[in-house]
């Protein structure tokens, strides 16, 4: 037989009805044992592969891992997946990785494709569009037929998982706050539009430091970027109207600030102040080194391949949200 | 039945020899159809996962792309991902990536995990151990049994099959090239040890611009990394002899002779010039922005792609090395 099998192959296969496959599938107790055995061999025999999980998971351990990340061109979630490999392949578990590509349908397509008995357990980071659609299906439907997921960083609080999330708000709270103890006094935020949640966080975090620290909170020194290609020209102003401390959000931001100061003639750290977030490549040659937050991407991945091969193995009914620490780490681009 | 199964136990279960059971997997005239049918039946009842291809792959289209890299903190190896995704995706198809991580066995394991029928067709580009033991057996084996295979970047020329290369010597020597062009006469070499296949040839690059342009090679401008830790102390020593020009076979090794120029005082590009190889994040935002060679990664995984989608639906006995052309991408570290 050719081609992918359906439920209507298999139907008209073994004369019984789709309702009858579709039960026999799930292992239904309403079905004799005779006609689930029949239906789920001549499924296996013709690889039928269904909309939902394969059945009998419990019985067949793949010792595989399926990770569902939103783009691979970003060092934090490469950082993540070189935690989860390294944890992984320590319990004796492989890692598949696909892209969802940040489109909810590439992140459904890769959920059924893998939930199909290759693995044993998800680990994700929401699409863009999933967490606007606001529609998790998909990943209600796979914890419903007990294959355990943890989510990571980019999380719903709806979905009922283990999650593992980095406090944004506080990290962005410890580098304006270090700004402030250097002695900068007014301080300049490069951020994202707010319906991205990292950088509705990291904004929160800035107003706070602010706040506490009984400084007054200009909006004109707050700049939120929402297309990058746009940075720079949103960035120069803020540099001409005297600020000496700048955070930003993420690491492109920071080197963008940085590399206009050097246009400008405006010396860092000495009359500037720079500090970014996630702590990758650009940071560590930027020039001076670039003072940033780091996410530990690795300790993300390490405590969401731990949490979910827990689950595999224990299947616990509780769902723990681990918050990773976030840390500052102190280069150049800040005054001593 | 719980844990792996093996050919023994569906052996035992059935009441054959395991010599059977392997000859009915692979469909062996040999066995009669009943037998071959109930071992199979069996097989796929408990998922059987086999040490090499499942069977009947040609009637068992799965639309999968498996993809295995050596390392994912790499901007190189991301591009080609987001090349192969894009064109796979327009051809229905979706793309499931492991890591080999630089180790031998899991490049192994990871070709067993995705041969046993969850992939359509192999892209590869080989971990610097499996070059260096030049223990092919698992690729040629997965030819062997009918699954396309496309190689590209890190290759083998042992190994028949659809490659995709860059022409890294090419590449080098434009870069070269464009030092001497803008009038650079004594010109620094950053590579790597001679047994990392592209840096060696890169250095032939190298090489080849000097004697085409009669200038003649002097060791002392020529240093070779083996320890990126040391990379600094390395390159100190070449910046301090007066050179004009310097060609890193990397985006690090560029970007660190930079920061280096900096601390020195040596003005880039009026005093030196500096080319990378890597168009990635770090020559974009270096400052000045690097000139470097484009290894178009996007292209690459395309061409994989396309020759891999042929392979699959087309089952041709031809082989193709494709080369994909660098590209010279002048940015501000030299002169006009």
């Amino acid at each position: 037989m050719k081609g992918k099998i359906t439920l209507k192959h298999i139907s008209k296969e073994l004369d019984v009805s789709i309702s009858t496959v579709s039960k026999a599938l799930k292992d239904s107790p309403e079905i004799s044992q005779e006609t689930r055995e029949k239906v789920q061999a001549f499924a296996k025999l013709y690889n039928y592969r269904p909309n939902n999980i394969a059945l009998s998971l419990k019985n067949r351990k793949t010792k595989n891992i399926g990770v569902i990340i939103p783009e691979i061109v970003h060092h934090f979630f490469a950082t993540v997946i070189e935690g989860i490999e390294q944890e992984a392949n320590a319990s004796g578990y492989n890692v598949i990785i696909c892209l969802s590509s940040e489109s909810f349908d590439k992140e459904v397509i890769n959920m059924e494709m893998l939930a199909n008995g290759s693995i044993d357990g998800f680990i994700l980071s929401l699409t863009k569009e999933t967490q606007m659609k606001k529609d998790y299906h998909h990943l209600v439907e796979v914890i419903n037929q007990g294959m355990p997921l943890v989510l990571f960083d980019r999380i719903a609080d709806e979905i009922p998982c283990d999650k593992v999330v980095i406090d944004d708000e506080k990290g962005a709270f410890d580098a304006v706050n270090k700004l402030i103890e250097v002695g900068c006094k007014k301080i300049g935020l490069i951020s994202t539009v707010d319906y991205v949640s990292v950088g509705r966080l990291r904004t929160q975090g800035y107003l706070k430091a602010l706040i506490k620290n009984n400084i007054e909170v200009d909006q004109n020194l707050i700049v939120k970027i929402e297309d990058v290609a746009h940075a720079s020209e949103m960035i120069a102003p803020l540099l001409d109207c005297g600020v000496d401390g700048v955070f930003a959000v993420n690491e492109a931001f920071a080197m963008t600030a940085i590399n206009l100061a050097h246009e400008k003639g405006i010396k860092i750290p000495s009359q500037l102040s720079v500090i970014g977030f996630t702590d990758g490549e650009l940071s560590k040659y930027a020039s001076p080194a670039l003072t940033t937050v780091s996410q530990n991407g690795h300790q993300i991945g390490q405590e969401a391949a731990r949490m979910l091969i827990e689950k595999i193995e224990e299947e616990s009914e509780v769902f723990q949200t681990k918050v990773v620490k976030t840390k500052l780490i102190v280069r150049k681009s800040t005054k001593n």
